[in-house]
């Protein structure tokens, strides 16, 4: 059987694109002579709808988009993904599905079994879970359909409880046992930065211990925060990969599953995950635009190594023309701030305005002097420095619709070094998942891989916020190496502070980071998007109590 | 039996405050000769810690409470709630408990089945449904512990779907076979206006269905958005109430269940939606500073009515002393909107001061008068106004350590019509779930029955913000009665645009609306957390994607 992976970028509710787009390429598959042409999880209409799944007229609509790509599957097999209503009298409104059709007919509807309800899915909150385990035949091959998580069955629970296995069913088990001759899964799988790995790993396994072949077909592209970097396999059933589609692009795919056992193990795609972090912020920031309908943006340009590489990443995304950077120096700025920044700046070739925030600056302290009379200088003529610029880019942003993004790393953020309404400000955070010692390789990456773009002067001084006299960063807090250590045990890895110290044996220091990032939790709620990169960032995967006592 | 219900306010992750508060509570029931007492659902840590549970240490101390509390217990039963460890190797990491200890020993811990995962609620996120239905016998009486959904087996599902019923499982059938004397039902309730009422027809539906009597436990207090109006209850197998715990406040109830049968059915406690809706927002911003550890508020004083309501409400829960107001003109303020600042903050006895910004809006409109040159004033230049009042705010709260509070109203944020870092700044937006028309019958509430304090010009005159010469509401909104019909029909009601038109038929102006509340979530998304007072608030209950066509 000749099938298709079409591996493609959705956008979410905008089911004429994504309908289009599938259609688009099942009539290239007629063109090749496929049988079966497979599309990824909720294809119709885009992951994750969220709460958009609430609106019946959603649904209608999503079926009727149904309704038209299936006029178009005469003589060809085609798996879409959409959500479906369920029609028993009890549970949940929805399924969440993967849609056989051929010639014209549905055939067969295959329901989601694991539903992910974890850091940023919330698939529980929508879709009943499929209790119905069938095949499908198809021009002699009989097939098991599954979504997504179906085949995550080993997915283990968070945080370091001596129970491991999430799930208490197992899909695979029960459609292994009806003798399919491979296993389709489709996916919308969210990159992080080792989720790629992870998932070979799985379907490996999978594959092995059924002893069955899997064609997996994922998503790319960006949905605010989530990105999905595409990479769709094929593993024959001795968990050797036959496929590997492209990552961070769409592909379009053939393969004969004739050949799927025959056919010589193929070298896997090499990995580098900076390059790949990097590839994933570009496309999380040109999505967010182009799904959004704008294509210029602004950020502030300090001359230190944030702004910098949000830069670089944003003009690899919208290209040099279409990025304004604004640099806005006080009293505080060093020289170097501002050469560097200029230098940037005319690095990337964009056009940048120097607005001198410092008459504003006496002028708001003025203003405030009756009221802040006999108090001392201090935090809040940092933070108005912070909230000046951030409105000042606001104002750029309002003025010529260039859309803002923020330049905050997820150190920063985690310690709620940073302020509201001020830097905190921005339609997307870019660098909001990485890590400030990540945020140098990335650097590192760019100016050895991609362009020599960053002025090593940014890359090698020492970090300050620039808001009094002298001021760095690690006057107040450990260096980075250390602080990064502990915030990933404690977020990514929810370590307790006492675990934290065998690996970081600074008990205060460990007390001390935790305390920042538990009480500016209030902070990072009102926090834009954060493009996700790793296995937990902040934002709707990581939902913590505001008031509460940590 | 002689039973308490102890109804108190506990605070998420404070777990020797919860713990004491119990232990205390244990202690006077000692006191009175009590055999069983009652203590409401997740009472130990609090509800809800939402991803704090993901944190073993966090359950360990939890353990540690638990443990402490059940030293307490010599010689009366207990019932508390607590998340406790699955033993089982696959499923969740935590059962949802409630928790039977008697003579410094655990006898049973019963687990939730019905997992509330819509709206504001996570629960399958963390938790494992129970499968086991069991009673405890205790002095003679055979009970039934459930917890809060466990009763809501009748839950609808959202939207206009066809399907009406969320669970498949209901809990109290396979109770009921096993004759339980009576139910005991421990809850997390949070309030919204409707809710009560809603609670109390399911339980005297349950009551009569089943035959049984039902002790209900609620909470009260508020965490963050979430309310709890306590309110627990007794209910006769007849389905008459036999007792009712104050609202809205702590509550220590005795009553014997040899009469639940016997005793006269007492009359329900008045309901009025404005006199709860004002109670609950009292309580928000009161629990928001207490349990955050702060005491003072600062919030920006236009004139109009919603910061008027805002400051009436916070004086409530303050105090006078407590609150400080900050009036901003500019050239586009009338006259009399000082006037009534200067009149609502005089009648609050509240500290004030008058900030005129036209110096500081100049000196930013002549900063920026070189990149803006030969553009059009227009929309730039009000929001650079509502962001100098924002920054101003912001350096009160930071130079004197009161929390700003956000005075947005549900019908503006809805729409948007708001400013990013300007109006929308606040820790906490007490208003936020409150539509204007509501705005305007809270103000007459509050006038009527608890202090004539809002000025009637407030009250009476045209909604403006001000922010252009002889700006108007209604210039660009439709009157703020449509408007919110309009708004609740989607917003609370998922109805589509046609089923609105059946209600309001105005098409044109249904789409127009629709189109702002959609194009809008990116704001919504950073805005400060909204006390909830409606069954559908903007916020965590809420998830709407960004970037996404609607």
């Amino acid at each position: 059987m000749k099938i298709a992976l079409a591996q493609l970028n959705y956008h979410i509710g905008n089911l004429d694109s994504n309908a289009n787009k599938i259609i688009e390429s099942i009539e290239k598959a007629k063109q090749n002579n496929i049988d079966l042409i497979v599309f990824s999880e909720l294809s119709v209409s885009g992951y994750s709808p969220l709460d958009m799944l609430e609106h019946k007229d959603f649904i209608t609509d999503c079926e009727l988009h149904i309704k038209k790509i299936t006029e178009h599957t005469e003589g060809i097999a085609t798996i879409i993904g959409a959500p479906t209503i369920n029609p028993n009298p009890k549970g949940k409104n929805l399924y969440n599905s993967g849609i056989f059709i051929s010639d014209k007919k549905i055939l067969k509807t295959f329901n989601k079994t694991l539903l992910p309800t974890y850091d940023i899915f919330d698939e529980y909150r929508h879709f009943e879970p499929n209790e119905i385990f069938e095949l499908i035949e198809y021009k002699g091959s009989k097939i098991a359909v599954t979504i997504c998580e179906d085949l995550w069955d080993e997915q283990r629970t968070y945080g370091n409880f001596d129970k491991e296995i999430l799930y208490k069913n197992n899909p695979l088990q029960y459609l292994s046992k009806l003798n399919p001759d491979f296993v389709v899964n489709i996916s919308a799988s969210p990159y992080s930065y080792n989720q790629a790995s992870n998932r070979k790993e799985i379907l490996i396994n999978n594959a092995k211990k059924y002893n069955l072949p899997i064609v997996y077909v994922n998503q790319t592209g960006a949905n605010t925060d989530l990105i999905f970097d595409g990479g769709s396999l094929i593993i024959n059933k001795k968990g050797e990969t036959v496929l590997e589609a492209k990552y961070f692009e769409e592909d379009f795919q053939i393969f004969d599953t004739d050949e799927i056992n025959i056919k010589s193990p193929i070298i896997a795609k090499e990995t580098n995950k900076y390059k790949n972090i990097y590839k994933a912020l570009v496309i999380g920031i040109k999505d967010y635009f182009t799904k959004s309908g704008f294509s210029k943006a602004v950020l502030g340009l300090s001359g230190g190594v944030d702004s910098a590489l949000t830069l670089a990443i944003a003009v690899e995304a919208l290209g040099s023309e279409n990025v304004a950077a604004l640099l806005m120096p006080t009293t505080y700025s060093s020289d170097h701030s501002i050469d560097d920044a200029i230098d940037m700046a005319k690095r990337c070739n964009i056009k940048y305005h120097i607005v001198n925030i410092e008459e504003m600056r006496l002028k708001f302290e003025d203003t405030m002097s009756d009221i802040f009379a006999g108090t001392e200088q201090g935090i809040t003529e940092e933070n108005i420095q912070a909230r000046l610029r951030g409105s000042i880019l606001m104002s750029y942003s309002n003025k010529f619709g260039h859309i803002l993004l923020n330049t905050s790393n997820k150190s920063e953020a985690a310690v709620g070094y940073s302020t509201l309404y001020g830097d905190m400000n921005g339609a997307l955070s870019v660098l909001g998942d990485v890590y400030k010692t990540d945020v140098y390789k990335l650097c590192h990456y760019i100016n050895d891989n991609v362009a020599d773009i960053i002025p090593k002067n940014t890359i090698t001084k020492p970090p300050s916020a620039e808001l009094r006299p002298d001021q760095k960063d690690n006057d107040s807090l450990p260096e980075y190496d250390t602080l990064d250590t502990i915030l990933f045990s404690y977020i990514e890895q929810k370590m307790s502070a006492s675990e934290i110290e065998k690996i970081v044996p600074k008990r205060k220091t460990i007390k001390f980071i935790l305390d920042l990032v538990n009480k500016t939790e209030y902070k990072r709620f009102q926090s834009p998007p954060i493009l996700r990169i790793s296995s937990k960032a902040f934002g709707f995967g990581r939902r913590m109590p505001i008031v509460a006592k940590f």
